[in-house]
């Protein structure tokens, strides 16, 4: 057995030790021809069984879910469940039988086809990687089709060292392929595409399993039964490694273990510096059901709740206010008293599944988030009030994306008055004071910040779209993704300029991007003055615990040094010293 | 005859006053049936003759190109008659007649729209208007289908009052059409749709015919022989005017004609400020046969050589380098000594045509420019092989686009060095000190500005493409196209950085974007100390005159108080003070 190592993009973090098992596409080897005319219904009837078949296949893994399973693997299934009972999937392609008499996989890829080009068209930045469901839906139906069963590993038995674990390599892995293997033993996942925002690294995420995504050609390198070891820290794995390296990274996984265990300790301990500064830490919540984890992490409250996942997965249809209330509230329920930041609605198009003349063809610079709220008034009113309802149960405060015009501003903050209006005219509780906040994440804003601190109540730093517009990197494209860089000069002005401004003006700045739940980064964004960090529950004893370790007096002046570069390899260097500091 | 007026995009300048010309969309009335097994081969033989006829008729429009006739309407026709005879349209609908019996217009249609959607899937920021090039290929041949020869207007009878001139109202115009129209009286138009680069767009301000697109319901608000004022300035169409206000356009017309003439005497004046200080007019352009319009203009060099059109409506075929070298050269030797600044190739895809699997969601922050470039390094070093060879002619510059990075930079110049040493073996002649500059477009490179003026000769801002990133807007969506705004803060910071670090560094720095074409903003970049301004041909005398007419004593200090203002409509009013001082 060769040993190689391979590079991709690191997208859940940790160190898995396993065999490999190999997951084969299921869709290769698919067959194309035509039907006799008599064989036509019973060709639609075999079409029409397989297409029950995998319903009941997910009905199966939705009821087979663990209650402690993450929001996001329900939230997966429901949108293929949802996908195959569309009338597009369900009856098109039986359409298509009849009309030209292909046989069922050839229907069924034929319509599937289709449907992509149709995506493609008006897919948005956040629904960007639904048109993958459609296909694993698609593969799904496929496998019964062909009564290819997928050979499953084990079940797993334990950590039990004589029976090793296993590793899923793969081309790509549908979330539902995922549930399956939750149960047995398969602890890491390769696959040769993806990227930072593919189902693979979400879930992989919320699961804490080590996965590195984006590995072109792995699939098709490792062999069944290799050795490997994901470092899913730097994106790399290594195939059939030497005793000497297996030691080393068991090592490593020994210590990171102790780790977690020790860092379980610091939730009720308050992150304040050696220097005595105290630091707030939000977590980011897509739904309310994500609160119990943030209260369990020991967050301050909420910074970052991306309301838009209340939209989703609606087959198109807007909450009503008062479901959007309700879930708000609920939100702002189990925060107990501790602020919750609702960011306004950040999507793209309000019908993604409509096949419209005009489209974006660079959704990342279209009519997105304030800019469609302030285009669909109705939509946006609709969200306002159901906000302000809710914060007449605790702190919440109102968070308007993407803003980079002064009229944005002054228009977004005149539907808030109305909508307060509304409320006081019907009579219904509210609070008259909520904040209300601006997403730093187009570099216009950061570059006109006294035009955002005048109006104001907080800002919050967007760091992964301040990013991909300041360096003109999508960072989801797999081509220029390498050159995604938070580190680059140009970004540490703004958002350092960003927080200089807001304490200038005595107003909060939070960072709620992905820099803010990075530990490499901590100790960055606090020199630069940063007091309110927003990430992901699951980073934030980490980060906590960096803070805890972390002397200001030492750090400034090293970050005004990194401040000062601008030269790429000088401010990798220096911010790597700032972490030994 | 109700009088109304509309309002859109304003696409080419001047003032055109007719009689409405409706062009009815060729599409509507396409009928969808099946034609018996016998009769197929007939309906193939159908299409395949209106697939000859338009073919011919395109060669006939080429045939009757007027000599001095833009080259964007050659290169049209060109890409026309290259889609026409592609298998994609030439071949494939004829078995989609065969294998679905559908009839010819369904046929191509279908076969249209699937080549739609995957030119979705993978056109760039350059290609994104060929869509529509496919689109009106497909109509040329459904017209000559359905035997509906489109109504022509008579044939100019000069600007002869009597007979009133006409004006082209339409959905959407190809440019096609609009060759055909170019003999008879037709002298302005409006259409529905379409931006700033639209076809319609580009050919209207190459004719330097008034135009204004994006006027949603023109074309069903809009009677057959309505008179209409276009207003090419204002984006504006007024239907029926009263006769006062057809008097105030008719004084305006005479008034913008008599200055026309006036500014054909400043051919040969230098760009001089009325305090002394000499500016450099600097042309943009596509292909070397615009060199002449140049230096007709009186352009003191080619500050933006695009040559990415030389790459361009070859099928895909990359030009060899001796090909470059004679077109690049070709371009030097017309310049007579005077400076050629030739930008390396700015597209976004090798394979515009091609299908794969990965593409990019938002090409605008893809693989474009020297991130192509840097990943092709055999068709950047044959690109610069031909330019250094083109540069022992006469003076060459190479300007980079999309830089970002030091190591993008410093990639660049390694690049650069290894096409001299090439050719150095080789015994091969070229200026060995050839200037290397840098555009800014990027953010973060006029936020990194030490970076870039540490290694480079000279600095190009795009304005284009700086506005776009900077405010997150893709200005060709015509969803956010309102807010692509030139005198945003942040704009305005960059541009003015970005000159104050050239100079101080003592290195040139032009602008080249749109915003050195506009007569409303010379004085403005003049007072950030802008002392090169490249731009179309035909903008280069009304800039000269408005420099020679500009004082920098007095703009300078209020060019100061609009860089410190934050609020849009005190800069707004600030910038129209500068004009009139």
């Amino acid at each position: 057995m060769a040993s190689f190592t391979l590079h991709g993009i690191p997208v859940s973090r940790g160190i898995a030790i396993g065999r490999a098992h190999l997951l084969a596409p299921a869709a290769l080897d698919v067959k194309h021809y035509l039907v006799a005319e008599e064989q036509v219904e019973a060709e639609v009837a075999r079409l029409q069984q397989a297409l029950a078949a995998v319903h009941k296949e997910l009905q199966t893994l939705w009821n087979e879910l663990p209650k402690d399973a993450p929001t996001e693997l329900g939230a997966f299934i429901d949108v293929h469940a949802l996908i195959l009972s569309d009338p597009m999937i369900s009856e098109a392609p039986l359409d298509i039988i009849r009309a030209r008499h292909y046989n069922a996989e050839w229907a069924l890829l034929t319509q599937i086809d289709e449907l992509s080009a149709q995506f493609d068209e008006i897919e948005d930045l956040y629904l960007r990687e639904r048109k993958a469901d459609i296909q694993q839906v698609a593969e799904r139906v496929l496998k019964v089709l062909m009564g290819t069963e997928q050979i499953l590993p084990p079940k797993a038995g334990g950590e039990d060292e004589a029976q090793p674990q296993m590793i899923i390599v793969a081309h790509d892995i549908s979330p539902a392929d995922m549930l399956q293997f939750r149960d047995r033993s398969f602890i890491g996942f390769v696959t040769d595409v993806g990227g930072q925002n593919s189902h693979t690294a979400i879930v992989a995420r919320s699961l804490d399993i080590p996965a590195a995504v984006g590995m072109s050609g792995a699939s098709t390198l490792i062999e069944q039964d290799d050795w490997l070891i994901i470092d899913g820290d730097a994106g790399v794995v290594i195939a059939n490694p030497s005793p000497l390296v297996l030691e080393q990274y068991r090592e490593r996984q020994g210590a990171a273990a102790r780790a977690r265990k020790k860092l379980q300790k610091l939730k009720k301990t308050p992150a304040i510096t050696k220097d005595g500064v105290e630091i707030t830490l939000l977590a980011n919540i897509e739904l309310p059901d994500d609160c119990p984890a943030a209260m369990e992490a020991g967050a301050n409250g909420v910074g970052l709740f991306r309301s838009e996942f209340l939209f989703m997965g609606r087959n198109s249809k807007i909450p009503s206010e008062d479901e959007q209330f309700e879930q708000y509230k609920k939100a702002v329920v189990a925060m107990k008293g501790r602020p919750v930041t609702i960011r306004t609605l950040d999507i793209g198009a309000d019908k993604p599944l409509d096949q419209s003349e005009q489209t974006a063809l660079n959704p990342a610079l279209g009519l997105r988030a304030i800019r469609y709220c302030l285009a669909e008034p109705q939509i946006f009113l609709t969200q306002l009030r159901a906000i302000l309802r809710a914060s007449a149960f605790g702190k919440v405060r109102i968070l308007i994306p993407m803003l980079a015009h002064a009229f944005e501003i002054d228009q977004s903050l005149a539907m808030i008055a109305q909508a307060k209006a509304e409320l006081r005219e019907l009579g219904v509780k509210f609070d008259n004071d909520v904040d209300v906040g601006a997403m730093i994440e187009i570099p216009a804003a950061a570059l006109a910040l006294p035009m955002f601190v005048k109006r104001m109540d907080f800002l919050s730093i967007g760091t992964n779209d301040l990013i991909q517009y300041t360096l003109a990197i999508d960072r989801v494209d797999y081509e220029v993704a390498h050159l995604y860089n938070p580190l680059h000069p140009a970004v540490l002005q703004l958002i350092s300029m960003t927080i200089a401004a807001g304490h200038k003006a005595g107003i909060d700045v939070a960072v709620c991007g992905e820099m803010a739940g990075d530990v490499k980064l901590t100790r960055l964004l606090l020199g630069m003055g940063l007091r309110e960090f927003s990430m992901h529950p699951a980073q934030l004893l980490s980060v906590k615990q960096e803070i805890l370790n972390s002397d200001l007096a030492r750090i400034m002046p090293q970050t005004r040094k990194i401040m000062r570069s601008m030269e790429p390899n000088v401010i990798a260097d220096a911010v790597e010293q700032l972490q030994l500091m």
